[in-house]
């Protein structure tokens, strides 16, 4: 991965940064965000505590960054949203996966830690709406609006609204655990919202 | 409001829960959830720490009644939503009023210390579906299903999803405090799930 041709010390950071950012998430999932602490990141890691505050001010700055790297290794190479020419199969694919991932205890929890700071924190939401959620939602309206191309859904619509409506109930349905997160449920979602924006 | 026959020990304690409970909700929307204990509750309602331990066995369980109380005094005499025999025009009143609650930080911050609870405790989580969230909402899927009979929405909509569309966005973009809280926004949300749901 890394070139043969960087520096050692430079490879030995991104190491470094890597094996933090991998402990960070980790500790979440098992012992929950408020039980994370910079030490037993540190230890995790296999790194001093200084190597964790030289980079970064707070635990908060730590775990934000680790979900931003996660976020950075999926979006290469590939866009957010198939696009196969049919805008309902695509959405049905890409809100099942949705739903899969958030009914995956491993892969929700940190996710959960995640969301519930936010709720407390309107900075980091903020950052989180800009540098996380933002992008995403980016590619998810290019993949809508060539649907719109395509005549699958209505020119004027709304983009933002029609996400609210697609994720929404989906993602509400995950943070308060107040059903099943079937694949149903996701196609349900889909074929209501494009009842909703028909051409 | 109490009887004048009701014995004085009872009509005391009657009045002590009351404070203990106004006293929690005043303490959250001033210093949020976590700084808020037992002793300061004791303290600003005016009684001893050992009252309050008496009825409830922690924390959690006074934040949680206290927020049971206010929904008794909401449903005594009326139903959640108005049924002027127009679905749209009732369902734009009632999603405004939601907008407009959710922008005022007063009424706002005790429930979204109660939510940022909730997604933390799946026992909460059930209980507040049972005790707070489902007795609304079967008030209004009552007011959809008189909507139904009156050939404004879809006899064979599932009233669960027509509730989800209609609720999630608005409380998500609350929670993450990802967009305003406009009327025009609860309007449209409206318009757009009664499109989806059309007879």
């Amino acid at each position: 991965m890394t070139s043969d041709k960087k520096p050692d010390r430079s490879r030995r950071s991104e190491r470094s940064r890597r094996a933090i950012l991998d402990a960070t998430r980790a500790l979440i999932s098992e012992v929950g965000y408020a039980k994370v602490s910079i030490e037993a990141i540190a230890a995790r890691a296999g790194v001093g505590k200084q190597t964790i505050y030289r980079w970064w001010p707070s635990k908060g700055a730590v775990i934000f960054d680790s979900f931003l790297a996660l976020s950075e290794d999926g979006s290469e190479g590939e866009p957010a949203l198939p696009d196969t020419g049919d805008l309902e199969a695509d959405l049905k694919t890409v809100m099942r996966a949705t739903a899969a991932e958030f009914a995956d205890p491993e892969f929700e929890r940190p996710i959960r830690a995640l969301n519930t700071e936010i709720l407390g924190d309107p900075e980091l939401a903020a950052q989180y709406g800009e540098k996380l959620a933002g992008p995403v939602e980016e590619l998810k309206k290019a993949r809508l609006r060539s649907g719109q191309d395509a005549g699958q859904l209505a020119a004027d619509a709304d983009l933002d609204l029609v996400l609210d409506m697609l994720y929404s109930p989906l993602t509400l349905r995950w943070l308060y655990r107040s059903g099943p997160l079937t694949p149903e449920y996701a196609d349900a979602l889909v074929d209501a919202t494009l009842r909703a924006f028909r051409p």
